[in-house]
């Protein structure tokens, strides 16, 4: 049997949560001239930002960069969190302290060392869905319009 | 430390006792007119095609049908397969009597009691990756152009 739905409040939680801990690994879609692209990435959360480090030249950061939008899944698939996030930045990592020292903490890599090839993307969540079983399917919105709704 | 890498064969093993698993979820990547979109979805594994369930008005549906091609990765991220796949057939479940019965022996759900609104996309994979850890990366590539490189 199915648990009782957790409360929007408690997704919020779960979901702050899950983004802020060690090496949170996600899947992270994007779309570009070669059709669908998706590869699992580790970010970091900062200053209500997502956070990846990738390589300039990866189709992740040429796809994002061209059509500006993510969408982001952390599985299992049976407790979902799903984002749809905007770039704001792309920052070369070498310039990104803040940036670099927060990933650098919440992940088991620092990409400062990365070199040159390397950039910060920062995106910015517009929405933001949580859900388990079916029974938390209806009530899965947690942030619209960049906006927390709860 | 990191284990020993997999040889290819124990890999093309291990995809295909992971895509024939009981309820076998994975998060699948399509593009569209509204950019990248990603969903988990339950998949089954029949005759070498991959199998989905899902309305036909599904925005999943609709990009795969318009562009032809999916990218369909299996976590958690520390043990990834990622499936790129194209798009074979487009089938009413009801219609579908053999991916069905598949489906549903594969899975806790029948899709054939779905209704009209509900289609099989049956995917052929083209390009098949596993990895693990990082000592895996290099001979990450077990299809490629649709034939098994082991």
């Amino acid at each position: 049997m199915a648990d009782e739905p957790r409360s929007k409040q408690q997704r919020k939680a779960d979901v702050l949560a899950r983004l802020s801990a060690p090496v949170a690994d996600a899947w992270v879609a994007t779309a570009g001239e070669g059709g669908p692209y998706l590869v699992p990435l580790t970010l970091a959360w900062f200053r209500d930002r997502l956070l990846i480090a990738t390589a300039r030249k990866s189709p992740t950061a040429r796809n994002i960069t061209e059509v500006g939008r993510a969408r982001i899944g952390f599985g299992p698939t049976r407790d979902v969190i799903l984002i749809e996030a905007t770039v704001e930045a792309t920052l070369p990592v070498a310039e990104a302290e803040a940036e670099g020292a927060a990933y650098a903490e919440q992940n088991d890599w620092d990409p400062r060392t990365a070199g040159e090839a390397y950039v910060f993307l920062v995106l910015r969540p517009s929405r933001i869905q949580a859900w388990r079983e079916e029974n938390e399917l209806a009530a899965r919105d947690l942030m619209r319009d960049g906006i927390w709704l709860v």
